[in-house]
């Protein structure tokens, strides 16, 4: 565990306010390792659902998003598409925070393909999955176990005394297996979206029709991880799983409650020890999510990045104020880091400079 | 560069009992930094022509080997064959002394594929390639740009300053694409072979040809190093040209002729700073190769392990002594280093016991 003092005292009943006030971010334990960013992109049919997801409204986007992220980040521009991914709404992905924090720190970079639809015009590490199915099916992820061997063996190999792993995804409908997973496993949870408002019913109703489709109740698949994530799951879950099992050191989970159900996942592994969770200032904002009483729950440090945009002149990301977008593509874990490298200021002109770029292209 | 003292000016006109007293290895200068190993599989068509590689009498052997490496080095045997490459000799793959050496030391490890035939059943980073053409044919590597862009990229994105890269390579056929990307660009060479009596005059004919029927004279594409890999070239060269130029620090290549290869187009493209070769004992044994006198005239340090089978029980690595197979999968650099960090004895005890374990299953 990465501790943060008494941040988890701080935590019970905080007032939105006090999110600024809290412990944001402590890498210090790290002792000046060096990170190791692992973006693993996939997909799951449970993301084309209408009214699920934001990338959802457009079947493409949800197919293209994922490997558009992943080219951003090695080449500041997507090959996929043109621009970059941006919802129906007008708000750019979150990889353009996360491309600006890169930019300014020192890490090692892979991306990871657990499943995907449209491969990334970009070389990636081929995890031998493939796209998740909607979880009303009664078996979701075919390969979790082809994914879950092949990630650890991705985590192993990357190991390395002087670095700490950081994980980051991209795959449309992830908050809505997380939540499937994570009421497989028994938990009492809430889960955030990328819509404006979240289709907190539609998801219930998806996810108690996918538990009753793979004849499966509520907390019945709390000792059994694997079949939680082939059930109820997706792709990416079994990879960044098997990669943080796979790794030997700290591991640094950068997203908001998907990681939350990997670290379900990790905790009935007993694969918990040396793992945290990075997300945004936003996703903590987001009162109809429970990030913190469910890291609470698993036993899980939880940190953040104080990163705000509310000084700044760009609506493009202004915008991320609202909670519309609030994490993905590794930004609560990569923000947190960068700032405590360079500073707030510096990360902030950085990532105004990356987001300026892509309206003059 | 990575400099061994005054061992450039012992080399000069050495004989062969030499070779065990010379400066062996010196990865002093590498001031404690960790390797990262990455190896490149791929096919050349120019290993099927007959006679031309060990591999080349049995073609599937050819496909098989690539894979069945990468393979070997990641889980300790073979998904794609029973047991591990062997020659029709009955010598067994270098692989098998590079995952002895894998096993000593801390490294990060990654298989990469340049363009081979079969796919790896392992996790490995497609850089986009795809296997190349007889090189007696106009063009060889139709994907040479590409290659060379994702391989540089990968490069780059796997660069820390806490370690130094290692490259090793699995292609049969190589050495003769080696000897026709040197020719092209001018280079007087020999280069040696995995067959017991080297088919010179064989690589010298369809090199001759490839050269014809690329109409290019030899000399001619002195300045023009990707043009050399295009016309003459595998995938493999191109990637390991482009890993090194990605990559921000000290490189190792670990290998024979294939290295001397990519040492002479780096010196075209000037990427050759911090760059060094890593060859085996045998390499520099075989009378019929002159990888010192290419890499002096290259101006590249050339390094090696001091790995001897002379003494030992098995018969499957004492005909290593036999110059037979001398090179490949890295074992030039892996044995080098692996030595340095545990001593000779320990890593000979580690290689009988990773083959003894291969000839049980």
């Amino acid at each position: 565990m990465i501790y943060i003092g008494s941040s988890l005292s701080i935590n019970i009943g905080y007032k939105k306010e006090e999110v600024s006030k809290m412990s944001k971010h402590d890498f210090n334990d790290l002792s000046g390792k060096k990170p190791i960013f692992l973006l693993t992109i996939g997909n799951t049919e449970t993301g084309k659902i209408e009214g699920i997801t934001a990338a959802g409204e457009e079947p493409e986007l949800t197919d293209l998003t994922p490997p558009a992220d992943a080219e951003f980040l090695y080449y500041d521009k997507c090959r996929s598409i043109e621009g970059v991914p941006i919802t129906p709404d007008g708000i750019p992905t979150p990889a353009v925070l996360s491309k600006a924090s890169l930019n300014l720190i020192e890490t090692q970079f892979l991306a990871l393909d657990a499943g995907s639809n449209v491969k990334a015009k970009a070389p990636t590490i081929d995890l031998g999955g493939s796209p998740g199915k909607d979880i009303r099916k009664p078996i979701a992820v075919e390969k979790t176990e082809e994914i879950l061997k092949n990630a650890q063996l991705i985590g192993r190999e990357l190991s390395t005394d002087d670095g700490f792993l950081m994980l980051g995804e991209s795959i449309a409908g992830g908050t809505t297996t997380a939540y499937g997973v994570l009421k497989a496993l028994g938990y009492d949870t809430k889960v955030s979206s990328s819509l404006p408002q979240n289709p907190i019913d539609l998801k219930e109703k998806v996810v108690q029709k996918g538990l009753k489709n793979s004849d499966i109740e509520e907390g019945e698949l709390k000792n059994e991880a694997t079949k939680a994530i082939k059930m109820m799951g997706d792709p990416v879950l079994a990879a960044l799983t098997g990669l943080t099992i796979g790794f030997k050191g700290d591991v640094v989970l950068a997203g908001g409650t998907q990681m939350g159900a990997v670290a379900a996942l990790l905790k009935e592994k007993d694969a918990l020890d040396s793992v945290c969770i990075s997300t945004t200032k936003w996703i903590l904002d987001d009162n109809s999510s429970n990030l913190r009483e469910l890291t609470s729950e698993i036993g899980i440090n939880l940190i953040n990045s104080s990163i705000s945009f509310k000084d700044t002149d760009f609506d493009g990301l202004r915008v991320y104020e609202d909670g519309l977008v609030k994490e993905g593509v590794g930004a609560g874990g990569l923000l947190n880091y960068a700032e405590e490298k360079v500073g707030k200021n510096r990360l902030l002109d950085e990532i105004e400079e990356t987001y300026e770029s892509l309206r003059k292209k």
